[in-house]
């Protein structure tokens, strides 16, 4: 407990520029494609979606992007963010090991989302664009582009899965307060919510269906555009400021990770953490291990296949090359909502293939075990997401103390767990349980993907 | 935008000593009084309810105490807390005035709370206390108290109030995370618990039931104590950590405040945010002004009388010396659950008495749209208690403008909202309203107070 808990950068240390690891793979991720021509996808066709400056960093190989001046003042509410020494985790585990977590739950909405927020809301202000789309599951995402929204100026609608609309009502308070419309999703706004309601009334909704619902929003509506909270490019581009603060904050205490884990949904915080140290593998010949921990009951990097695949349910986005499990598969309903998604994006799903990074399933009741682990260790509850990557970061630092070693490990704390607590109650109460994907549900999706391309 | 947003310590600018302004004050606050005896509580009267080493700080007129080494190392899980420039509280006011928020929402368990909690576990650990009773309006306080008994190997029941038990089930099952018992108040487990049932089975329970079944628990049971949350001079000492930390950071960034700004239920983060400026009014001259904002339902400060009152509703602790509305005054059922409360510590309402702070009343919708504010402008949405701290800041820097003066304003952000978000639901659904308490209802029972002394 002697040693210094939190390593803290001042605002003027935060870095003035995002990193690209697209610039230092040797194999470039394959180019997205338009499902009609199967053409590479032209960075024009992304205009009616997405605001310019999004789809410039979209396709940038340069290695460095600048952070604009506004949103680099606006990051300043809540970052730089702490990187914590986990001394009470490590005492517990009685290990050797060294744990470091960068806690990404400082944020006002209590998660990393707001990091790549914030740059896509000040993109669209200056493109001129007055309305902002998007959808939101649990509502993490949803609950960030509101209070970036707001900052900027812009009116925002959210489609809102319905039943968590219904029945996960913080976070549409969260979004409420920041002045957000919140729109339960089936709704009868757009065409693609009609039919969905024709077809079941009573639809409790999907993600799917609510990435429907707002792309159409967007594209049918003047001045208004779209924006996704993961998977894409400019979004794992503006999350790599975790990553960067972590390696100067690493710097400051003398260690550097023999290993890094992030959570994964769609990449957006693992890649975030990982991406400016897997830089110092690719380049400068370091060694470090860079796991992604997904769900068991949504294993698309671990047992899904590579493949060309929609990022939406309906199939309305444009091909990505992509880990996937199937566009359609409905990923079994655990507690962490922002894992539940069938693919990866393409720079993380390019770095798994080339054998660059790892993958980890890790089950839903031991996540719970090693959030409540360091819940009464740390002090702070985790996300349900985030407790898959402090599963796989215990499992590292016990194997650790039976190999004897002072390894150093580093995780990202991607989200707190206060407007979850539901989930915790779950867990205590005995109603959670673990799953494993049938092997056939996973191989019948997958093989409808061969006729994409 | 381009000033420093946030000004930090580091770790090892956290003071090591807690300020205890009874030694600056020229009228002491009056001794409790056994209210059998009508004589001054003795210490070792206040032995079997709490450990030794709270009750030598409840009675000290030390001016500084030490903080022991394994407290202020824990408060480095959260603390220094930051002092944050509400920049954008400023331009959306278009205010000359500056003004200045001490952020602490950023514990694990989103308040102030911890400050106390941790002293408070650790004093009765190195007494060989292996219990702890407390009671929790809301949950604050028992989510504070549970980390902190957690970490010291303590264990903790907790008497929840049993319409929060039911009605707000987070903050219940945050503290089943960090492992307490929480146990619905009135329950079978006390005496005074089976005689509110006797009386009435279906009862919702009340904070006053909680304490008297709390406070029984302790008493009757080996190696047991009680603590509690606010009023109590040890409480206030442990919150002064604040007011200390403030100090240096106003310091850091050349500026001293020309009012500070607290919430006031028992007094604790009022407290803890003043005392250490209001020193310097004492002893150095300084024309500081300092303002507790009361709900107007619960107006002890602004409409209560200066007597010696209980701090129950039952009648089982000493008599306080204080500003009250009578120890069975039943507030209005307002969200902001940590400032309904019926008394003032001893302290302030002695310094209250001799107007060296000030206090005023705020009206419930005042405070939301305060809140709702402050969510927008500066990104962290408040806790329905701390929404009336900035409801008066914005007033003073509302009069600042008026006035064309750059005044220097500094409040205390209690806490976050985001486990009440239930209470910004009822405000922007129009189910919310102001509440002025009727005169005579005060009279009645502040009358029956004379004869307790």
């Amino acid at each position: 407990m002697k040693t210094t808990k939190k390593i803290l950068l001042s605002e003027q240390e935060m870095p003035k520029a995002w990193y690209n690891i697209v610039a230092d793979m040797k194999n470039k991720p394959l180019p997205m494609l338009n499902p009609g021509t199967k053409q590479p996808v032209k960075p024009e066709e992304m205009e009616p979606l997405f605001a310019k400056g999004l789809i410039e960093q979209e396709f940038t190989t340069e290695r460095y992007v600048e952070i604009p001046d506004e949103v680099w003042q606006l990051y300043k509410i809540y970052r730089p963010s702490p990187l914590v020494r986990a001394s009470g985790l490590e005492k517990a585990l009685d290990t050797p090991a060294k744990i470091y977590f960068k806690n990404e739950s400082v944020s006002p909405v209590g998660s990393h989302k707001l990091n790549s927020a914030i740059p896509q809301a000040y993109y669209n202000k200056i493109q001129g664009i007055k309305h902002i789309t998007t959808e939101t599951g649990a509502g993490q995402w949803g609950s960030a582009m509101s209070i970036a929204c707001k900052h900027f100026g812009l009116d925002l609608q959210v489609y809102m899965v319905k039943v968590s609309y219904e029945q996960k009502p913080y976070r549409k308070f969260v979004m409420q307060t920041y002045g957000a419309e919140v729109i339960p999703s089936p709704s009868d706004r757009t065409a693609a919510g009609r039919a969905l309601l024709a077809k079941d009334p009573n639809s409790s909704g999907s993600l799917g269906g609510a990435i429907s619902e707002a792309v159409e929003a967007a594209v049918t509506h003047p001045d208004t555009r779209y924006t996704l909270g993961s998977v894409l490019n400019h979004v794992i581009l503006h999350q790599t400021i975790i990553g960067l603060e972590a390696e100067k904050q690493m710097e400051m205490v003398g260690d550097y990770p023999d290993v890094v884990i992030g959570c994964f949904g769609g990449g957006s915080n693992f890649s975030g953490i990982s991406f400016p140290f897997l830089r110092h593998n690719l380049v400068d010949g370091k060694n470090t291990r860079f796991i992604a921990a997904e769900p068991a009951s949504c294993p698309k990097l671990t047992r899904g296949k590579f493949e060309y695949d929609f990022g939406d349910t309906i199939g309305m986005t444009p091909l990505i090359p992509m880990y996937t499990l199937g566009h359609d598969f409905q990923p079994a309903d655990i507690h962490a909502g922002g894992l539940r998604y069938h693919g990866a994006g393409s720079i993380v799903s390019q770095l798994l293939k080339d054998g660059l990074i790892e993958a980890q399933a890790v089950q839903q009741l031991d996540t719970f075990e090693a959030g409540v682990l360091f819940a009464r260790s740390e002090g702070i509850i985790p996300a349900p997401e985030s407790t898959h990557a402090i599963a796989v970061a215990i499992q590292e630092a016990l194997k650790a103390k039976e190999e004897g070693k002072e390894k150093i490990i580093l995780f990202n704390l991607s989200g707190h767990g206060l407007i979850d607590m539901t989930a915790y109650d779950s867990y205590f109460s005995g109603k959670l349980s673990n799953y494993n994907v049938p092997e056939d549900m996973i191989m019948e999706n997958v093989s409808k993907l061969e006729k994409l391309v």
